[in-house]
């Protein structure tokens, strides 16, 4: 990591955990809304990971195929997916009984994520050597609520939607490189994902790829340069990759 | 300030000395080059004064002309006004000793600048119940370069720049506002510089002024519109209008 001045990092899935945080509100909410006998637990993690999945099918797609071709806000299109969830067959009886204002609550579910054990003591840890922005195609907004909720000292929010896009379209990475007025080669995108890493990689900048159980398809093993692999460094934990730069800074 | 969520800041002049941080620099770089014979201190506080004073004509020049009409980041456009200076009739003696590692470095000065002795406290009282964010023309490295040296704590670092404009261009309003996802008036502008909180009020936002030394023209008095003025708020210092937060939020 040496002569880097700036980690972007992928956010959802990365920084917090995402299926933990979500799946845990909606099971409070259905002990409020007294569904704990018609749902039981898996339901919920069910429910978080199809509500995740849209949001992947549709960011994706949205990256590729341009800007006119669906809400560049995660707020709004996490709406859209949630409304169209629950009115499909397998969660009707659920929407049934969430009017619009229990809806929206819930979905600024994704504003109040926590973070994985150590990324609040990490994320402390490296901004006293760099610079730290999430890079994230959460909304603005989302990021800086998430911010105070989960205590996370960035330094920086840039989202994709202040570029006009999602990742992994390139504009993204450029733009940031661009406000960061820093060579690619100096910036360092931290992710979970390896799709997110080739992309950072593609317009020339460094990658760490860090674990996160549930993050990463089953069968695929992300290895380091220097073991033959395509990222510059693979991390167990943002703690472990400030104490590589204690170390070169 | 009832049902403000956010205060998008002003930071040159509002948030920073930057005369007393700028005219200190410039001041020790003259004892450096053995210039403390030919240059009083009140030459580097004209030095310091007409550095500024390009800045602020240029910016307001591209803010009404547009984005084709001259740089959108404020270290390329410190750096043109400070060579022209440089080479200038008055200050020329001074710029044939400044080569140009030390024009790069003396440059980035404006990363560099103090909080005025209120700030840091009032900014963190103020997090507390607002986000925080900073709406100036600085580009982004600049302002998240100044927040690390003089520990300003934002939630946020949004610059005109990102907008493609200078303010007072209506467009870095309403940059602020669309990515904050908050209506207007949940919304506050906080400057030392009537015509900002002028262009804030045109796209519906709060309108804070705080009175600076030195920021105003000597004749100009602000008041509130409870006094028949045409601000929100008037305050002395950032941890007086923290109290006005902490009785409402």
């Amino acid at each position: 990591m040496e002569g880097v001045e700036a980690l972007t990092f992928d956010v959802f899935g990365t920084v917090v955990d995402w299926h933990g945080s979500v799946s845990a509100e909606l099971k409070a909410l259905g002990q409020d809304l007294a569904l704990s006998g018609a749902f039981l637990a898996a339901d919920w993690d069910a429910f978080a990971t199809e509500w995740r999945k849209g949001y992947l099918t549709n960011t994706s797609r949205i990256a590729r195929e341009g800007s006119d071709s669906g809400p560049l806000n995660v707020d709004i299109l996490h709406r859209q997916i949630l409304d169209d969830m629950l009115s499909s067959p397998r969660w009707v009886h659920v929407g049934s009984k969430l009017d619009g204002k229990t809806r929206a609550h819930l979905n600024l579910v994704w504003h109040r994520l926590n973070g994985w054990p150590d990324t609040v003591e990490g994320l402390y840890q490296l901004k006293k050597h760099v610079i730290l922005t999430t890079l994230s195609n959460g909304n603005v907004r989302l990021l800086v609520d998430m911010a105070k909720h989960a205590n996370l000292p960035w330094d920086l929010v840039l989202s994709a939607e202040l570029f006009s896009c999602y990742k992994p379209n390139p504009e993204a990475y450029l733009g940031a490189i661009k406000h960061l007025s820093v060579p690619p080669e100096k910036c360092a995108m931290v992710a979970a994902h390896i799709y997110d890493l080739r992309a950072a990689a593609k317009v020339g900048m460094k990658t760490v790829y860090v674990e996160r159980p549930g993050e990463a398809p089953g069968d695929i093993t992300v290895k380091p340069k220097s073991e033959g692999g395509e990222v510059d460094c693979v991390v167990q934990s943002f703690v472990e990759l400030a104490s590589l730069f204690s170390q070169t800074h």
